[in-house]
C-alpha cells in the first residue's frame, strides 16, 4: 500500500482556530513528515474558517475563510474538522460536510452528546465517517478503547472521572483543606475553570461525556437527557475529611452500568475506597474504569483537557479516518457508536432505582439517645450500618452545638434511603438537612 | 455497509486450543449474536487444528484437524488465529498462511519479537494484516493505544509492569514480608508462574514485550537480541523496605526512552516514587505508561494474561480485520509497527550508556569511618548523594556484624556507576557485594 503512497493526499479543513484549533493545526503542521511516515499519505490542511484571520496565516498556503460553511463547501476538502463548539451553527456545519459527503471530525461533546443519533444517521446514509475521540477525555484514546479494543466484551460497566475541573476543585480541597468557593476562585485564575463554571461543577460537562461513553460500551443511541446528574458545590471539607477517615475519597464520577432492569446513567460525587487506583487520579488529571466480561477492569487515564493533548486526538482521528480512506476503501468502517446495529430501545433507570451504599453527614443535636434514634429509623428501613463516625460537640467550629453523625451504609435501593433520609430530617434530634454522597465498590481489585 | 451485512462472513481457522485457543473458541461461539450486531457480518469459526480433539468438537459443525497446517491451507479459511506458542512449527505456520493469502492473528510474544520483521515483511507484500494486541500485557489494548490512539505523538519514553508474575511476587515479598522463593513457590501452585519459571522471573517474557512496545513507540523495526534483561530473584525483602521508607516501590519494568544519543531498551527491577500510579499497580495486573509530546503521559492497567482477557485480545484483533476485510477493501489499513514507512536503522544504547539515579544497598563493616569513606567514593566520581539510611549492626540478623548501608544517588550515567560500585567493593570496610536497583523519575505528575 505505500509504494504510490506519495500519490496520496487528504485534503483537511479546519473550522475554528482557538485552543484546540490553533493546537491541531500546528500540530499537522509540524509534523508532516512524520506523519506521513506514519499513515503513508499527506495530510494537508488545505481551508480553515476564522472569524479573526490572523496575518502569520497569510502566507501559510492555505486558503483562509471567515465562514465555516465555505469549508464544508469546498470540493478541495475531504475531511471537515469542526472546532468552533457549541450547537449552532455546528450542527447545520457538520450536517452540510457530511451532505457534500465529507469526513468529520469533531471535539464537541455536547454536540455528539444532544445531536449524535441526528449526525451519526446521516453519516450512515452517506458512508462518511463522523470521529469524536477528542470529545471524551482529552488525550486519553478511550472511545478506541470502548468500540475496538474492547470489542469482544460484553461491557458490563465503567466509571470515569471526565471533568478536569471537578477533579481538580476536590483534589485541593482534600489535600490542603480549603474551602469549595476559595478553590473555585483559584481554579479560574488558573484557567481550569471557566468564568461561569456551571458546566463544569454542576456536572453538564460529565453528564455529555457520560452519555457518549454509555451508547458506546453498550451499544444504544444517545441519551443525554436521562442522565441523572449533581455536581459537588455542595462538597464540604469535612466529607472530605470524613471519607479519608473511613478510608475513602470523594470523586466526580460518571456511572453507567447494565442491570436486568436497564442501564444506569448518573453522574454525582461519588465515595470509593483509597485503595483503588482511580481514587489516586488527582488534579486535572481524567481516567475512566471500564469492567469487560472477558478482559475484566482496565483504567487509562491521561490528560481530560488542554490544546495539545486534545489536538492529538483530533490528529488521531484525522489519522484513522486517512488510513482507511484509500482509493480502494472508501467507507466507513468502525461503527460510530461501536456496533453496527444498535440494541433495541434499552430502558434507563430512574436515579430513585439505583442500589447503592450511602455516606450520610447528620448534623444532631446534642441530646441523649440521639445515635440510637438514627439507627433505629435506618433499621425500619432494612438498611445496614457499615460504620459510625460520632465526634465530640464542637467538633464543627462553625456548628458549636451541632454533633455530626457521620454513617456509612450498605446498599440500599435509593428510593428506600430516600425515605429513610426524610424521616431522619423529621426527628427532632435532627437539627438539618442530612447530606448524603453515593458510595461505590467496584467489582475489580484494584481500580 | 450493514444492509448487506448478513451475506458477509469472515471464516476463521484457530490453531492450538489450549487455555487462550479454548478461551478463543469459547468467546468466538458464545457472543456470536452479540459480535455480529457490532461488526455487521458473522466471524464464523469453520476450522480448528489441536493436538488432542475434544470429543465435543465432533457435533460443533466446526472441521477439525490434528495438523496445523491444514487449516493454514484450508480455502474456507480468511484468517488463522495461532495460538499454539514457541517459534517452530508456529513460525512456518504463519509463514504458510500469509503465503495463501490470509490474515494472521497472534498471541505469540516470542515469535513477533523475534521474527516480526520477516512475518511483517511477508504479510506487507500479501496485502495481509498480522495482528498480535494480545501478544503484550493480555486484555490491555497498549498496541492500539500505541499506534492508533497516540499516532499524532512523537512518543518520547514509556514504561511497563508487563509481566504478571514478578508483579505478583514482589507485591507479595512488600505487603507480607515474605521471601523471594516461598513466594515464587506459591505462585507456582497457584498457576501464577510455570514450573520453570525463568522465563518469567529473569525478565525474557517482559523483553519480549518491551522490543513490541518500543517498536510501535518509535517506528523502528524489532530489537529484541539489543534489550537488556534483568530479572528480580536478587531483590530482597530488606530491599523493598529500604525502599519503602526512601518513599519508594520496587517493581520489575520495562523501559524505553528516546534519547538524542539513541534509544533505551532494558528490562530491570526499578525504583519508582509511591506517589505515581504504576507504583500502585499490584499483584498479577500489569501497566504500561507511555509519554507522547502532545498527549503528555497516559497510562492503560488491566490483566496481564489470564485465558479470557487474552482471548478478548485476541477477538478484538477479529473483529478489526473482519470491519476492514469487506469486499471493496481487503488491504492492510494499520501499519504493524505503527508507521508505513520505518526508521531508517536507530542506535540502540548499550546500558552502560544510559544515565539513572541508583539505589546502593552497601554491606558494610561495624567500623569508624565507613560512611565517610563510602561519600568520598562517590564525590570522586562526581555522583551526588540524595537519600542514606544507616541502620545500627544486628539490623539484619542474618547479618549480625554487617551495617547496611543504602544511599540514593542523584542521577548519572551506568558507566561511571559501575566504576564507583568497583571501588566501593574493594574497600577494606566493604564486606561483600554491593547491591544496585536503578531509579526512575517519570517526568509527568501521577503516573
Amino acid at each position: 500500500m505505500s509504494q504510490d503512497s506519495d500519490k496520496h493526499e487528504l485534503k483537511i479543513g479546519i473550522c475554528g482556530l482557538g485552543t484546540v484549533g490553533g493546537g491541531t493545526f500546528n500540530l499537522l503542521r509540524s509534523k508532516h513528515a512524520e506523519l506521513t511516515r506514519r499513515v503513508g499519505m499527506n495530510l494537508n490542511i488545505t481551508h480553515v474558517a476564522t472569524r479573526n484571520p490572523a496575518d502569520s496565516l497569510k502566507n501559510s498556503g492555505v486558503k483562509v475563510s471567515t465562514d465555516v460553511f465555505a469549508v464544508a463547501n469546498d470540493p478541495g476538502v475531504d475531511l471537515v474538522v469542526e472546532l468552533i463548539g457549541g450547537f449552532e451553527p455546528a450542527l447545520e456545519l457538520v450536517l452540510k460536510a457530511i451532505e457534500n459527503g465529507k469526513h468529520v471530525v469533531t471535539a464537541n461533546k455536547a454536540l455528539i452528546a444532544v445531536h449524535g443519533n441526528e449526525i451519526f444517521a446521516a453519516a450512515r446514509k452517506k458512508g462518511v465517517v463522523v470521529a469524536y475521540e477528542s470529545a471524551v477525555a482529552g488525550g486519553i484514546p478511550i472511545i478506541k478503547a470502548l468500540r475496538e479494543g474492547l470489542a469482544a466484551n460484553s461491557i458490563q460497566w465503567l466509571a470515569g472521572i471526565i471533568n478536569g475541573t471537578s477533579n481538580y476543585i476536590l483534589t485541593e480541597m482534600g489535600e490542603n483543606n480549603r474551602d469549595f468557593p476559595d478553590v473555585l476562585k483559584e481554579a479560574q485564575a488558573k484557567g481550569y475553570a471557566e468564568a461561569d463554571p456551571t458546566f463544569d461543577i454542576e456536572g453538564i460537562d460529565a453528564a455529555h461525556k457520560l452519555a457518549i461513553l454509555a451508547a458506546n460500551a453498550f451499544g444504544t443511541g444517545l441519551d443525554f437527557d436521562r442522565v441523572y446528574t449533581e455536581g459537588i458545590s455542595h462538597i464540604t471539607t469535612s466529607d472530605i475529611a470524613y471519607a479519608e477517615e473511613l478510608g475513602y475519597r470523594i470523586k466526580h464520577l460518571g456511572i453507567s452500568r447494565i442491570t436486568e432492569q436497564g442501564i444506569e446513567l448518573r453522574v454525582h460525587p461519588t465515595l470509593i475506597s483509597d485503595q483503588t487506583l482511580i481514587a489516586n487520579v488527582n488534579g486535572v488529571m481524567n481516567a475512566v474504569v471500564v469492567k469487560g466480561d472477558s478482559s475484566g477492569s482496565t483504567l487509562y487515564y491521561g490528560a481530560g483537557a488542554g490544546a495539545e493533548a486534545t489536538a492529538s486526538s483530533v490528529v488521531a482521528d484525522v489519522i484513522d479516518i486517512a488510513r482507511s480512506n484509500r482509493e480502494s476503501c472508501q467507507q466507513a468502517l468502525i461503527p460510530p457508536l461501536a456496533f453496527d446495529k444498535l440494541q433495541g430501545e434499552m430502558r434507563i433507570l430512574d436515579i430513585e432505582e439505583i442500589e447503592s451504599g450511602y455516606y450520610l453527614r447528620i448534623p444532631a443535636k446534642d441530646e441523649v439517645g440521639v445515635m440510637a434514634g438514627i439507627s433505629q429509623v435506618l433499621t425500619d428501613y432494612g438498611i445496614n450500618i457499615e460504620a459510625v463516625i460520632q465526634k465530640e460537640p464542637g467538633y464543627d467550629e462553625s456548628e458549636p452545638n451541632i454533633v455530626p453523625v457521620v454513617i456509612l451504609t450498605a446498599p440500599t435501593v435509593e428510593k428506600n434511603m430516600n425515605v429513610a433520609i426524610k424521616a431522619i430530617e423529621e426527628m427532632s434530634e435532627v437539627a438539618g438537612k442530612v447530606t448524603r454522597i453515593r458510595v461505590e465498590h467496584f467489582d475489580g481489585e484494584n481500580e
